[in-house]
This record gives C-alpha cells, sequence and structure tokens, in this order.
C-alpha cells in the first residue's frame, strides 16, 4: 500500500512558530530601534561575497598559480585586469554597506558615503602591487624556513600559514583605510580555513612565516618586526588581568606584544601584553610570558623557572 | 603528432581494484551480520542535508542577518515559514534514518517510528523561538565580552564562537529529544567551520562567550552557568587517569567539570572531572586542574605551584 | 532621480595596477628563471582537482556510507569501478603534472614521464584494497576508544579523527610512491578540515585513533605503532633547538618521535625529537617530552617535576 | 617527452583582435552618441534574472505543480508570499532598468521614475490572482481539447500551448503596463522553449488552447474571443503586401486578425490582416486567408477554389 | 546621499496577493475535490527527473559518444553499470508518482503499486539493449540519407532527428509499458529542444530518418514501417473534420496514417486520418493528403490538382 | 510500519542489461573497425565545450550586451581579451579533436595536426572584428525591418533571428576554414535555441534579416546577397526530385538558391534548386517555386496559378 513517496501528512504548527520567531525579533530589535530597520533592508556586508572578491584577489596576485588553471601569458595581463575590476567593482558594493551600517550613524548623515567608498577602494587598488611583493618574501621564508617545502610553489599553493597571509595583508589594507568589519571578515575567512586568527589590525613585517599554523592568536596592536617566525599555538594576546583589573579594554589602547626582527617563537608558547621580545630572541616551547626579554634571549620553560623567579610567570 | 588531447592508454587493472575492495567489505560485513544490509540501501543520515537543514534555520533564525542578501521585512515572515517549513521536512526524514538505523535494533520493530519522528521534529520546531531568544544573550555576550567588536551585527556575523553557540544551541534540542547522532552531526559540522567542539550533550546556561575558540573542547556532561567567558584551547574535559584507572568510562556518567556563573577562563586551561569551579572565579591561561575551587577563585599557574601544593597538579 | 542601477562612474586606474602587477612578477620570476614559464602553461597540481579525486575515493572505499545516497548494492560494483576509474585517470593527470614540474628539472628530460606516472597510478590504485581493510582497523579503534560513539557508522561519518586518517592512508601511498607534493596537498586537504596536521610521510601502524584532534601536528618521520591513540592538540615534532644548533635540519634525517604499540598520549602534550615512547607508555595531558621513556611508563607533568629534575624539560 | 599537459605554445595575437573589436564598437557607438554609455553601466535588462522571476511566478501561480517538489499544503502560502515576494523584488529592478533606458530619452529627466516602477509592480502583482485565473481555463479547454490527455496536470506540466499561455499571460500585464521591452522578453522565453511565438500585446480571450503549437505566430494587435482552438503552424499575422505597399507598418495600427469565439483554425492555416473570423467558424489546414469571412464559416483550400474564386487567395 | 543600496521601501500588499491565490486554488480544487490532496503532497512525476534519467540513459546507451567526456573503454561497463542502474532507481521513484496518481482512482486502492512498478522498470530495462540496437539503425539511416553528413558520429551528436529517435525509441518502451504520462513528458523534452512532437505511442520501423525536423508532428496511432525519411513540418495527424463531426475523437481509435516502408514525405507534407501509403511512394513537398495511395506513388501538389481532382484535396 | 525510506528491495538485472549494451556497441563497432577505439578515449568534439565557447565569444562581440551584467566601460578591453583567450585557447582544444577524428584517417597521420589546428584558431580569433561588423549591420536591418522593434538593443537581445545569425555567421568561419563538425554544431546550437536552421555553408550578404523565424531552412550552397530579409517557416533547399532521379545528391554541387540582393520571401515560401530569385524580388507566403524569377518579381501564390501555368509548381 505504501510506496516510496508516502511521507507523512505531517504538521508543524508552523503559523506557531512564525509568529513566536517574530515575537522574538520584536524583542530584540525593540530596545535596539530597529522595528523599522531603514526600510526594512539587510544592510551589512555579505561574507560570500567577499569570500568570492577575496578569491578573485589572489588570482589577480598570482595569476600563474592562484588563477584559472589553464591561464597562459599571453592573457595574464587581460585575466588580471579583468579580475581584479570584477572584484574591485564587488569591493565597492561592500564598502558602501560598511559605510551606510546603522551602527555607525555619524556616517549616514554625510552626503559624501559614496565618494568615500570609492576613494577606500581605488587606494586599496592601488596597493595590491605592493602587497604582491610582500607576500613574495613570505613565500620565500617560508620556503626557506621549512626543510620538508620542496619549492615556493608548494609553499603558496599548500601552506595554511601562506594563505593566512595572504589574507592578513589584504585586510590590513582594508583596517587602515577604515573599514574595520570587512577587514574583520576577511581575516576571519582565513581563521576558518586554517585555524590561524590574525587581527587585521596587526602589523607584520616582511617575510615572515607561521608554520603549521592551528590556534595561532595575534592581536590587534600586535607588531611584529621582519624575518619573525612562529608556531602552531602561539599566542600573542593582551594581558586581561590580574585580578581586580576592570577587563574592559578601552579600544586602540597597544595591549599586545612588540616582537623584534628575527625572533622564533615554538609552539604552544603565550605572551600576553605590550611586552618587547627583543631582536633575535628565541621563545620555547609552551613558554607562558608576560614581561620583555632582551634581544638575543632565549627563553624555556625551563629557563623561566630556574632563572626569573619573579618573571611574571602565569596568567 | 601529439596533441592535447593524446593521453596515454594507461589500464588501472581496475577488476582486480574492485574485486579486492569487495573482499574488503565482505571481510568487515560478514563479522558484523550486513552481508545483507536491509535490502541493500544506505540507511545513515546524511552531513550534506544536515549542513542544509542548519543553514536554512539560520537564515529562518536571523532573517535579515543569516537569510537571503536581499530580504524586505514585507517578506519577514513568509521566508521565515517556508524556511522552517522546508527545514522541518527535511529534517523529519534524518530524523527517520537515525530512529531505523540498524544499529538500535530495538527500534526497527516498533510500528511507530513515523509517529516518533513526527513528534520530535514538531517538538524541535516549537523549541526555536526559545532558540533564538538564547542566542540573542549570547550575541550580547560577546559584543560585551570583546573590546574590539564594532556591533551585535559583526559579532553575529563573524565570531566563530557565536556560529559554533548557534549549532550548538540546535544541536542540544536534538540530543535531548533523543537523536543523539544527528546532535552529533550538526556539532562536527561547527567543529570542522571554527575548531570549537562542544558535545551536543554539554549544558550551558545564557551569555556564554568563547573567544577565538580554536581548540576549545567541552564533554557531554559539562554544565555551565550563566555569563561564563572562555578563549581558545580551553579544555573541560573528562579526567581519564590516574594511571590504573579502566579509562572505559560508562556512557552518561556525570564526568566533565561544572562551571557555575561568572567564571571566565583564559585560553589553554584544561579542567578535568566533575570537579565544581565556583561562582565568579577566573581561571588562567594554560592552567592544568583536576579538583575543585571555591566561588571567586583565582587560578593561575604560579598560584598552583606557590599557594596549592597540594592541588592535584598535572595529569 | 536615481535608482537602483545608479552606480557611481568609478575609476581604479586599472592599468596602473595591472602594470604595477605585472611588474612584481617580473620582479618575482627573474631571479628564478621564469621569465619564460615552459611556453605560458601553469604547471602544477591542482588542489581542487586533488579535491575532487579524494572524494571519489572516499566513495569508492566505503560506497554505502560515503558514496551516492541512494546507492544499493545491485550497483555497488558498477559505482566502484566507474568512480575509481574516472579517480585514476583524474590522478594520472596531476602526477603528470608533479613529474614535470619544473622545480625538478633533472625529470623534464625524462622522456619516460608519461609511463612513470601511468605506473605509479597503477600502483596506487592496487594499494587501494588495502588502504581500506586499514582504516577498517583505524575506525574499530575510534569505536572502542570512545565512550561515546554510538556505531561504527558515527564514527567513519562524523570523527575528524577518521577523517583525517582516511587522508594520511591515501596520502602516505603518494608519498611512498614519490610525489610528495600531492600527498603534501592531500594532507592540507586534510589539515583544513580538521585542524589535524599530519605529514604525509609519517608511518602510522594499525588501529590509530585520534579524538577531537584540532591542533594535532605529527611530523615526517614520525613512526608510530598499533593501537595508539592520540588526543586534541598533541604534537610529534622536531626538536629544533638548543641554542646554537644551526636550524636547518637535512631534509629525510629521523627527526621525530618514534612512538611503540599500545601508546596514548593526552591532550596537548609535546614530544619532540628522535626519542622512542615505550610500548604501553602513557603520557599526560599538556607534558613536554624530549627524552625516551621506557616501556610501561606513566609521564605526567607532576612525574616530570618531582621525580625527572633531569629530564630536558622545556624547550 | 609529451604529456597530457603539454598544449601547444599557442599564440592568438590577443592585442590586435582586442583593438579590432574596440574599433568595432566605436565605429557602431560614435553615430549613436553612445561613447559614453552613461558613465559605463550596461543598462538593459537582463533575459537571465527574467527567466528566473517567470520560474518563480510559475511556482507561486501553481504551487503544488510548479513549485517545489516536495512543497507541502502547510507551506504553501508561506512559499507563494516568500516566492512573490522575491520574484516581485526582483521584477522592480528589471523595470527600473526599462524605464532608465536610454532610448527612451524623455524618461531619463523624469525624476519619478523608482516610483513610477514601483507602481507598475505593485499593480503587476495585484494582477496574478487573476491570472491563475485565467489559466485555469486555459488548462481545462487543453484538457477538454485533447482527447488524448489523461489529466489536468498532465497538460498544465507537459503541453507547451499552456507553457506559452503561461508566459503570455505575464508578458501580456507586462505589455499593458507599459513595459514593453520585458513583455517581449518574456515572450521570447516562451518563443525559444516552444516554438510558438504571441506578441505579449495580443489580446486573447478564455479558455484558449494552442495544440502542438510549432511555428505559431500571433501578432500585435490580434484580437481573439473566448474557447478558440489552434494547432500547429498558425500564423495569425499582418498583411504586409500587396506590391507597391509601404511596408513600414505604423506601430499600433489594429493590423492582425480578430478572432471572434469558439473558433477552431487548423495546423498550417495562415490568416492575415485586420480581417474577422466570424463566431464558431473552422478554418482548414493550410489555408491561405486574407478577408472575414462570417459567422459559422467552414472555409477549406477546396472550398476558396472552388466556391469563392475572388477571396483574395494568395500572399 | 543615495548609493548603490538604496533600494526603495516598495511594498507589494503580499497577504492580499497570497489571499487572492489561496482564493484562486481553492475555487479550482473545491469542484475537484482536492481541497485535501492526499496528505498535502504533489504527487506528480518530476520533468527534472525524467531529464537527469533521460540523459544518463543516453550516455548510458552511447557510453564512448553520450557519456562522460574522458570515458575510457575500460571503464565502460563501470560506468554503464552504475548509470543505468542510478537510473532506473529514479526511473522506479517517477513510475510509482505515475501509478499513485490521484486521476487513477482505482490503481489508488491496489496494494501492489510497488511491485507492478517494479516489473514496468525492470522489463524497461531489458529492453535497452533493443533500443540500443535500432538507434544505431537510426543513425546509419541518417548517415546514409543526408549527402552532407561527415560521419555517423555527427549524426549521432548533432542531428536533431536523431536525438528525436533517442527519446522516442525511449518513450515508446514506456507507452507500451502502460505509463503513458512518463512517456508523454520523455516525448515533451525531445519537443522542446528539437521541435520534433512525436506522440510516444506511434509505431515506428527500423532505420527511421527525419530530417532538419521543426515542426513535424506524428500522432499517437500512427504506424511507420522500415525505412521511412521525412523532412521537416511534415504532419501525420488526425483528420478532425469535416464540418459537422464532433471531434472528440475516443481515445485509442486508429486515426492517424500507415506508411508502408521505404516511403519519403518532404517538407510540409500533410498527411491526415488513418490512410495508407504504400510502399516506396513519394509524397512531395507542401502536401495535404487525406486518402490513401496505392504502393510506389508519386504525390506532387500539381499531380493533385491536374491528375486527381477527386482526391479529397484540402482540409 | 514503513518509512520514507522504505524503498524495495528491486533488482534489475544490472549484468544482464550491461552484457546486453556490450554486445550491441560490439556489433556495431566491429564492422566498423572501432572494436579498440585509438586507446579507448572519446575523441569527437563535446556540445558542451562548444555551447560555453561561443557564450564566451557572445560576450566578447558585445560586452556591454552579452557580456557580464555589471561590466564597465574601464573594464571592457580587459574582459574582451580575458574571455576570448580563453575561448580561444577552449576551441584549439575542439579543433585538434576534429582533426584527428577517425573519420579523416588521412589526417591522423599527419605530423602537423597541432600547428594545423593552431593556425585555423588564429586564423578565426583575426575574423572576430569583422564578425562583430557584420553583425551590427544585422541588427540594425531587423530593427529597421521590424516596426514593433523598440530599440538596436532590444533586436540584439531578443530577436530569435539575430541569435541565429550570431551562431551563423561564427560557424561559417569555422566551415570557411576547414571544420566543418564544429561548424555544424554550432549551427545545431543556433537550431536548438530559435528552430531556425542554417547551414554553416550559406553564403549570407549584410544586413540580413530573418523575423519570427520557426522553421526556417537555408541549406549548405545557399548564396543571399545583401538586405535580405525572411519570414518564418522559409525553406531555401535542395531539388530533390522529380521522381526517378537518384536522391544521393554530390557533396558540394551547387543545389540550393541564390537570392540576390533586397529580395523579400514571406512566411511558408518554399524555394528549391540551384535558382536564381532576382534582385528586389518578393515571394508571397506559402510560395512553391523550383525556378528562377527576373530581378522586381512579385511571386504569390494566385500568380503561380493565373499567371505562370507552367512555372513548375508542386513538389
Amino acid at each position: 500500500m505504501s510506496g516510496p513517496t508516502h511521507i507523512p501528512p505531517a504538521h508543524w504548527n508552523l503559523d506557531s512558530i512564525v509568529s513566536g520567531l517574530r515575537e522574538a525579533r520584536v524583542a530584540w530589535r525593540g530596545p535596539r530601534g530597529r522595528l523599522r530597520e531603514d526600510a526594512g533592508l539587510r544592510e551589512f556586508p555579505s561574507q560570500e561575497s567577499l569570500r568570492q572578491i577575496i578569491k578573485d584577489l589572489c588570482g589577480a596576485l598570482f595569476p600563474m598559480r592562484l588563477g584559472p588553471i589553464d591561464l597562459r601569458e599571453e592573457v595574464e595581463d587581460f585575466y588580471v585586469g579583468h579580475t581584479i575590476g570584477a572584484a574591485l567593482d564587488a569591493l565597492l558594493h561592500q564598502v558602501c554597506l560598511e559605510l551606510q551600517y546603522v551602527g555607525r550613524p555619524e556616517q549616514a548623515a554625510t552626503p559624501g558615503t559614496r565618494e568615500r567608498a570609492i576613494e577606500i577602494v581605488r587606494q586599496f587598488g592601488a596597493e595590491l602591487p605592493r602587497v604582491r611583493a610582500a607576500l613574495d618574501l613570505d613565500v620565500t621564508a617560508a620556503y626557506q624556513g621549512d626543510p620538508a617545502a620542496h619549492s615556493v610553489d608548494e609553499v603558496l599553493l599548500c601552506y595554511p600559514g601562506v594563505s593566512a597571509m595572504i589574507h592578513h595583508r589584504l585586510a590590513n589594507v582594508l583596517y587602515r583605510l577604515d573599514v574595520p568589519m570587512l577587514a574583520r571578515m576577511v581575516a576571519e575567512i582565513a581563521h576558518a580555513d586554517t585555524g590561524i586568527d590574525i587581527h587585521p589590525g596587526a602589523t607584520i613585517g616582511s617575510s615572515f612565516f607561521i608554520d603549521h599554523g592551528t590556534g595561532v592568536v595575534i592581536g590587534e596592536t600586535a607588531i611584529i618586526g621582519d624575518r619573525v617566525r612562529l608556531y602552531q599555538m602561539v599566542t600573542l594576546g593582551a594581558k586581561r588581568f590580574p585580578p581586580g583589573e576592570n577587563g574592559e579594554l578601552k579600544k586602540g589602547l597597544a595591549r599586545h606584544p612588540l616582537i623584534e626582527d628575527d625572533v622564533v617563537i615554538y609552539a604552544g608558547a603565550t605572551i600576553l601584553g605590550r611586552v618587547t621580545i627583543g631582536k633575535g630572541s628565541t621563545i620555547g616551547g609552551n613558554v607562558w610570558l608576560t614581561r620583555s626579554v632582551p634581544p638575543g634571549s632565549n627563553v624555556t620553560q625551563a629557563s623561566l623557572v630556574s632563572d626569573m623567579p619573579d618573571c611574571g610567570l602565569g596568567g
């Protein structure tokens, strides 16, 4: 009597669910003055669009490696121009969305939103050659830093640390052009793909390399010099306590570490607060560090316990 | 003589590979009595379907943020009803698959499988408004807990910790409705996307926030109060040893920590076993803790070494 | 006066961006002798293709679980043969790409590249039944090792540790057949999906299980026995310092741990260098270990501090 | 030496082709004053968008037949509202594009373009229930008119004549609301799919049926009564000659036939000019007719030759 | 002040449209007893599914021509078995849908619907080798019949007449197995693609060829011998009048022409009614014929006028 | 007792179907010497690829009308170069396939196949600017020839006759470059989309326009002058009889009409054989013509019957 199509006459009380959800939305929107959401439009930038924009930019930055599989050199410049043109047009739309966003009411009244957006995108586009050059140095650093790497191409295509840096260097340009939400969304794309969480505000020098990478966290005001190398699960974070502290750090305060040139930080090390790791230092695995160390230091768990009893070890 | 189509006349001995794989399947299925797999049908729930169901539910829960990019308020309720209707129909199919699953033979004989599935889905649907309200509190907690957050919308759209909680609150409803495999599959979707691994059985209070999140693990019987905050690489796990212990914990035993209200646990902290972290406590980074602490405690690596020599430090 | 289509007459100075990027490419390619890239073709293997190949192989290895949702047993062998045939054809193309890769100039001159590629793929195909049998043991180990697992099917479909092992056992065959870049690309697919980073060169015995898994790193020359179990954030790495060491380890040197049968390593443990963990040992959470331990050892943080003060604790 | 990837180093002289095409565009645009195309934007409505809009409207008009395959009645109104909402939003964009189209310069200056577009779409939406009712009568006529039809559902889903009428009744509403290009584009979608070419301006009464349909052409000012039936390759066209006529018919002149109620026109018949086919007449196959016939006529090729020698037979 | 996202706050009165459409549906369903549509499920076969099934069967019938672009012979049988298996499974679902269809209430009560559906699909599958052999003859006929054809492969891949016959020979098997709606839907797929409208009930002998094809109509009870050739716009239809006839032909009556072996019918010829065209006859272009002709006839418009004044020329 | 997943344990005797189909293939391939199909590869050009190539070329020819919806003029040349580059690369592959095709064995031995293919594609590319200019004239002719046309853009985007000519002018270039199968495949794409069947070998002058178009057939050796206009169901065919003729016309013989400048041919007219229609003539609807007419003729059905009794009227 039954067949494959005999699905039961289920009933979900959809009217009740829909009205329950509507009430929940009203309860949320009311206190926030959002009951009339600016003509009822969703006004937030789109992660899907950004993902496509970044993918296109990756192709345009490295056409023979991340562009279309069968690209030939005769077509290279055409491809690059076409792809960047489309990506910047799409980015313009997203920048407008961020600038108009209701959370920044002072800007809603500004008549020049569109003009500002165009200027931002134009400057972003102009930075791309510089970004490419910086990424070439990162790729070279990864290739030289990992004895297992076979070629710069393998590094570019396979290494999550390199992928994270492509995203970061683009996100950082957006951050400096004052579209921080777009910057953050780009960073979270890399975070989801690689497990590496670099705040787009972080300032990172040339020839930077993160190996393995899962669990790395780098905070907004971190400053990293040239030729620095990091391993998985390294945190460059803010020192959020001792107890009694308010915990509501003011935005923009320099609260993350300053890592000087040629530092290596091994897996699981945690460095917190606006401390300085001096040039050429090595920070051992799982080390927990909340104070500055001079250039050339070699910090290990053992050294912390034996040599520096008063060093502020611990949370 | 050759051209782009001159692919070599390769031969893979496919007959041999196919028969080798068939033998491997028989060797596996035989001892498990699966040689005749209930008319030869694949009967397990589908991760792809669940992924779509969750995506649709996200859109229905937050229509103007996670729904279609151009949704307008006039269409909102229609969209919500249509989308939830489709998602619950699809979920019904998955619930039937889990209930009929051969691994639970006692249920295969029950004639009321379909009716039970319908009842489960109906109750799941009825929970959605409550889930939305709970997620609003989580979003607010994230917004207030991170000084870098620009708006509640950014938090909802970008923060992996919030994404993990959307999945968890849905997975937890499924878990409580006794479809644990579907619940687990939903949790693993979030795990793959965010690196945050929350067992769907974990009980989590309101206004919960996980920052950064990569590497967080929360076990099945963990109980977490209100306004709790966690950072990356925190483990709330089971205490699987000291040596000599059998290690085969009985399912369902309360074996994970109980975290009371207003606790903050910093990155890398590991808390194991059915211990209680008292209300308002702060657990420092990288702390390894296997005993209860009273309300208002401030536990750091240093404090563990100096102040609590008998605290069970270590594995 | 304006409408939804009134996008501003933006201008990005595309000509300038395109020429800037061209200069950056020339600056990169020139020193590497790549200004004429072998007729202008992109010659690197494709991650997208590999992802599809692996997906097809997963379906062919476990047709009733990872194959098409509605596969029936009558069709099983046809499906397996068709799918493996297509996957091996596609793999042949990728193997040719790796063999011809410009970074290995000595092979570009070899006329037998195609024949070698065919032979590699043929051997790879012949290994598939053995891989399936090995994975069945891994699945069983996961099922037996996690009290929360409901069935072997749930383990196969949901557990990131099992997914990582499917990828690893395939990647390892590629590695041993001397196409290390393809092997690495397969490993990175699993790394991105699961947060588990196993170098394809690692030798792993039967019945291996990784629980939770995020942050696990296993190095190229690691050797792991049978029935070993690992938890999240375990590192089996190379011992890259004490200070003064050159750090440029020669490729191929045995530099990662040797884990004997029946060892369990808990979350966050870090084992570095060519040390041996004796049969049946247990390594506790967060332990940092750089020396060998005899069979039956039970190593914890506490034991390291109290019992083995000279054990090389630390980086 | 070669392999599957050895594609020749072809070169297409792309620079020359691109500049040749640019010159061809300039040669075209110059005389039309299009060298600066209103900020360089493509401003014409999109056939792809219209195709999707029509598909959505078909689903909303017949939700259980042309809507999603698994729609249930509980969800029906939600689906209809959601789908129409999305379709009308998309249509608004297309209407704006037509109204702003450069070919109608008098409207470019009108500030109320958007308001007019909204009003057009609102009226279009309000017509949908009436369109559905009219289509129900068409479906019934097809079912009753073809002895081979098994059910009204088969007629709705399979008959190209019914598909053409769904498109026509929607296109005709657009035509009457003064967006003739959109109307035409909808008509051409049906033309491509069914080979039936009905100008959107044609006025067609109720219970209309076209059997087989390939090659049917119905002109802009044709007026068709109720219960009319047509077969394949029937033309209701304009009488474009006798020789000496200018041939540039003024737009809007009534120049196509007027078919009264209950007329049947068999395959291949051609009726040209503003002639009237009286109520209840039958026009035989392949008849060529350029004069009016009274009600109840039965016109065949034979009757034209023998009984009406002066009837204007021929072109 | 405005930007690209400033879409107007349009409002479509969706509630009113939705309720208007609901009323239209109720007005339609009420008189047909469909207000409760068998648990609210859409139960009609799906054209999309059939399209995929036919596409798969085409690939399986001609694997090296219509199968996957890169199929190799080693994989051929695996591909064929896998593809036919999937297609027949999908067809089973569609057959069940037709058998359960509410328009055939006598079958809804039959418990053996599923068993009948399985038997139908099994017989359909068993016919496939015969269908392939018949199509090979059709392809050969097309190749020999058109001097412009370069190869049998070109004929198979490019000729709409051949595509129509692939669909017809499959549709005819379905028709003879008593699933006439599925048969009709397959025929309409070919009709939409090629403009050739062959009723699935038509009986067509071997080595049949339609050139160009647009506008060809072949009726349900037509019988066509071997080696027959047709050109575009040929109709083999039912004789629906002389005037006064009721026009409601009873289903199943033999009412279409019987074309004997080796007949050629040129473009635009119309043959109506159960007449016999004798073996080896030639019917000229645009001829209108409603009586039988003996074997070896050569019928032209001229011959009809001059030699056969009583031949029933005309409608 | 059953649920939605209880699909019956159907069995299709796949082994038998597969072997039956294999035998049918062997029976077909054996006599054609195809049992070993050149290493088992499918070597015929791909209709799907050609469809994409043509779509890309359409976009490149008319970037602001048929290119991406949001193309801006700054990007235009980049888009054109990128798109043509990709299209020509893809076309090169298809040309190689045709040249290597087994049906032309004399070429299989030619070592220069690839070089010839490159030369063909290079010449094809060089023709594109000329094709664009010719199409501009066709568009203008359509705009001027149809009083219902609102703009040249509407004509380009909506008129099937224009779409057919875009395909024809590209197909004709391929035909003249001696890749007739690719040319034919392009023509059949237009045939399927528009019902207009123009052999790619037909020579068509400038400013050509086909209105409505369904059922038009234009033969291989037809030659059409400038400013010619055609309506639906016009045939310019070969005269295949009087009876007794062999019917196997030799390929390449001039056997289709020669239409001089400024001719108009109305719907349904059929002109057969190598006849000449003199400059400026008008051919009436449904006229059947097999002889030449002088310039300035006005041929109608009536004129054929009354004025030209010996004109060869009829088949």
